[in-house]
């Protein structure tokens, strides 16, 4: 788990002002993160890169969305400014809105504006859970008009030649049982993650979680067994985060099994026929 | 693809005061976009403009209607003012509004009264994701009286001669399953738009995409066999957009077969028996 | 088509106070409407306008209950301040809102309590797609207590003798199904309007549409095959409107067929059963 | 129909300042509004105002509710401040609300606050379609406290010895479907109201509408079978209030029938079964 | 009926600034309510003030749950601050807001934060009308952590000693068919009230009413019999409430029958059984 | 019942700026918080807090849950910032917002954006209870990110290493019947309670509310029977806290049935079967 730094207590964030040295500078990388490829997926990003076409990522959670866009931004020495999407995030809070001081109102451009203007990734995270202005907004971005209307700063904001737009959803699971219209859809390119392989999957989480390799391939076959669960109504089985999450809790001196049951089986499912299954695979894991 | 200009970072838009010299400057075409013509479009759009009619683009995402307008606004040399309608859009967003700074609350014109005062093309993309408001908003403008009220605003605003109001939807896609009142309906002339002929498009995507017309024609063919899907529930086949992001794809060093699985297959549909499908047509192709 | 003037470019409407020299320019006709009666409505208007009783005027899209009112108000001289109606009209757009400015907040009275306080013939078009506290804001000025609360401004608006209210709606089209109130009919004398007769109406077309009467009345008689289509699902056939719109096509260049298609058949319906209907009757008459 | 004064153009209401000579001079009335009692409905009404009972007004409308309250206003020489009730009238509009100005924020009584303070009647008209904080915030001053808690002001108002609540609703309609909760009903004493005898209403018509009395009868026979078509599905039956409307527009110039179906016939119902049947009763009437 | 004073016309509440003397002056009472125990209700709430618990009132609506808060108050010598609950009613309305004035924001608590700060009893009346944030709100003032978070200040409000939670609502009566949750039921101890016995209720009916106690009885014993009209479908019965009402009607001159009726009969239902049901037990009593 | 102290009256709480000396000072708690442990849990609490790992309470309501959080920040010396989660809790409710003052806007933290920032637990009571917005907020701050995107602040805030996050829902209850999303659930390791084994919360009983061991295991043994009617649609059995009410009413003065009776009977249920039921159960133990 790298230390990404904090901000000293005390401090409050940039100043208001977006025009002084860095607008982008809470948002470039301090170091680099790791990520281990399972497939093409960075040769494919860097093609769309070249063409500047928008990216969309598909996968189940915890499986190494996120980490993979740190991973470009860190390879493409570009800054990345991340929003996760919901349905209460409105076009204003992605595109910008106007503050009033004692001098008056003064714009300030959301995230959205903000690395369309000075050229970052920007990322979505679940754009599925967006509510319909938030990805119509989009529309003019990702295609070659390559342009943001700020309707209400009265602005049609051309993209810097560095930005690009990322995004990310989780197939097996709807919310709101939303869709993206195709309108959406056919304006980006894809790419598809899932779990990595058992021996990839477990070096992750030797390396990440800090535990030999023994451990790391046992809590990856508890893991397949949890996805199996789906079938009798599981909503997702144990993501490669999770299995961190056990690894963390043994380093930190918990039995495995109780490090396992803590991490895995019960946050996974409170559902009466579920848990008990979830905590036997585990008990006969371990 | 056109490379458009960008704004300079640090670039903060417009002043708010929209008297100062040219208040459409951020919405003249800086260069002529490219458009195939694929039938009397051009002649309908003309005869429209003539009669300052108010013009409705029908047809399916990704065939050109946005570019058709571009290029109409390129011909007339008139500026073009787009808003992408969505469900948040309120006719306040549309009209204008007040806003407070240090001298008291200032008057606004939104992009619709920009575009009727100044003489503009206003283009209202996806008009039947807007809410009612919005489309009752467009009336008076779009019948013989030419003027927007601006109830906010205490002001009846008398379209400049310049003005004309366009917009689109897609017939064959209803988000929320809205429907266009009568009276809306009967303000505008129509324009139908549809997937080019293959030889057309062809051509478009050797252009957009820059490959050869062999490998060009060899992608409109997959589309057209995506198209046919439509009948085992696809919500919409490949756009000649999507087939311009697979020449480019490929252009930037991809196979073929994974630039059209990467921009065609796996953006068009999540269905776990569309999906496969889908895939299996790209494989077959290349 | 009259010409209406325009505002000049750079022209922001009224200044903010409605005490100027005349809070009503705007609504002042400039020249008169043409437009043909086609029975006693100018009667009935008459009687009602001598007792200042509101009007409900009842008819389908596009058959000239707007122009009727603006050839009321030209033959009154009264000024006509118009609201298009929706769901997201509120009462206080109508009655008016504070503003605030350097010098603390500003009522500005909305449409209804200017044309209220100075006298103005107040025109709410399609009122049956208001919200309740829209219609409910009626209620006492359309009695004979003729006043509007303003509760925000601490006001009871007594209405000024030339005051006088006018709705319209289509009682064949109901969008959200709404049903006016019986405690606000009542407080209105109605006028029923359908489309002219043949004659009357290719009387208007070659007026309007400057074409002769032979094409005029072929136009009717097309309209008319259009309109027996509601029984087969059409929700409205072509009005009035939409003949003089295939007239200036014509005017403008476009060969009769092209230009009926455009305006009346195209825009009439997106039906795949409807559409090709539509497009055949068009055929069958040029 | 009595003239009731209007407001000078340029007239702008009363100033914010509450405090100023009568803050209830706009809601005082100019002279004795007519109203021909028709049972005990005075007496009922003296009783509760010796108690300082709140009093509820049921019947349908257009037979003379709100008529009867001016009247018991003139009678006990009271201001009368009416508010009609809507589903968008929040607790805040009738309480009252803060405003900004150079000098800070003001406090401006609502008209039910400016009632309770001033001692007026306060009239809540159509009381059922108010939104549950309306009527709760009517429960402290509907019982012995006789207060109106003002949370947002910071004071708890106690009302002015003078100051007495009149509601009324017509339990024959129910737009949302809405129901007085017991804890609303269980704080008001009930008055009953319907349409007058014969004699009574036709003398009324005679003298609002200014016909002669024979006239002013066939007018209210016709009024008899329209509310007799209740029960084939009319909303309600023509009020007194029609009638009148037909006598002056007959007075106006337009033919008995001609007066009647337009303020009869045409503007009770746009049913396709209903309207016919109306317009045949007028013509059989005159 | 006491008379409990009222503000002076022209009195404005008290000043913004709750530091004055006495932030809770108008919530005082200004002398001894009549309160007639029907139980063991008044140990029981001296139980609970012993050990600060927060105190739940179940009943039926006009029983007598209000006075009892009321005269609680005054044996404690408590300010008493009442909130009546609706679905409108926000936490930000019970727990404070910011107001800008010429020097800035300022805060204001609101009457749940005014009585936990100073000390007071703070009586949410029909708690079950309220939303979930005000009843989650409630918690931590409801526990041994007796806090109330104001996250808008930036304050963990500890409640003053002095300070009591009292709620109540009517279990017979589901506006909204909410229910309360068990983690907020949990949090009270409860006391339920119905209607006194006859002789009690008449005590009360003659006491408050001004009437002989003949009369009286014959009064309760007519609300007793609409009170077995709940199994035919009545809301509720006539409250103890209502019979005070039909007693000062007829000390105001009414007959007791036509007293009867407009306090009793007529408020209670509109229903067309059950109100000829009601007025005929009017009847069959007097 | 531990003395938490209170805000002497007068007190506004922290002046709005949160650099001044501590910002937590509210947040701080004054003395060790009586928790009786009943299991692994102070282990497990440790070993995620080691690892840094947010923390999710699941279990009934008033089995020690807040409690539980409240002894671990004690132990950690942290101060403790908690929010009680509802649907009307707004994700700039815990994020911050902007304050208008004399001098321009200033920004306020929100609790969740002020414990990230200066170093706290951050407890989120029922979680479930929260909308998509605010669960959505908390992801990038739950995993290895560990940072708060404050978008109206234009600011990533990185969080203080001393920052932990800990939730808590009751599984057997749901309000809206929502869920937590897999992205949700597999960020957090989760700890479950349940009721105390009997010997064990006749302890808590006996200390909490002062009485002697006997009569505080007969309390457990009627809280445990009120569990079992859970089978018969109780929503929940009587929690350790009902217990700890009843044993303070006995003290207080109250015989122990009508102890019983108004802290655990009364309050758990107003169904006609249930209540008397639970009257029964009570009756049966005293």
């Amino acid at each position: 788990m790298p230390d990404r730094g904090h901000s000293e207590p005390g401090h409050r964030g940039p100043p208001l002002s977006v025009s002084s040295t860095d607008p982008l500078a809470d948002w470039r990388l301090a170091e680099e993160p790791f990520y281990q490829p399972v497939g093409e997926e960075i040769a494919g990003f860097e093609a769309a890169r070249a063409a500047r076409l928008p990216v969309l990522l598909k996968g189940p959670t915890g499986c190494g969305k996120t980490r993979f866009v740190e991973h470009m931004a860190w390879r493409l020495k570009l800054p990345l400014v991340t929003v996760a999407c919901h349905e209460d995030l409105s076009a204003g809070d992605l595109a910008g809105r106007w503050l009033l001081d004692g001098e008056g109102t003064r714009w300030m451009d959301g995230p959205l504006a903000l690395a369309a203007r000075h050229g970052a990734l920007c990322y979505l995270d679940e754009l599925m859970e967006a509510r319909a202005d938030t990805t119509v907004l989009l529309h003019p971005l990702a295609d070659t008009r390559r342009a943001l209307p700020l309707e209400r700063h009265g602005e049609l904001l051309h993209a810097h030649p560095d930005f690009q737009l990322v995004v990310s959803y989780n197939p097996g699971y709807q919310g709101l049982h939303r869709e993206l219209k195709p309108s959406t859809r056919q304006r980006f390119v894809a790419l598809g993650f899932d779990y990595p392989e058992p021996e990839v999957e477990a070096a992750i989480v030797a390396r990440e979680g800090g535990v030999d390799a023994e451990l790391a391939m046992r809590l990856v076959r508890l893991a397949v067994r949890t996805r199996r669960l789906r079938e009798e109504g599981l909503d997702e089985g144990a993501s490669t985060r999770m299995l961190v999450h056990a690894a963390l809790l043994h380093r930190a001196g918990l039995p495995v099994r109780a490090a396992a049951r803590q991490s895995i089986a019960d946050p996974l499912s409170d559902d009466p026929q579920l848990a008990p299954s979830l905590r036997a695979l585990v008990d006969a894991s371990f």
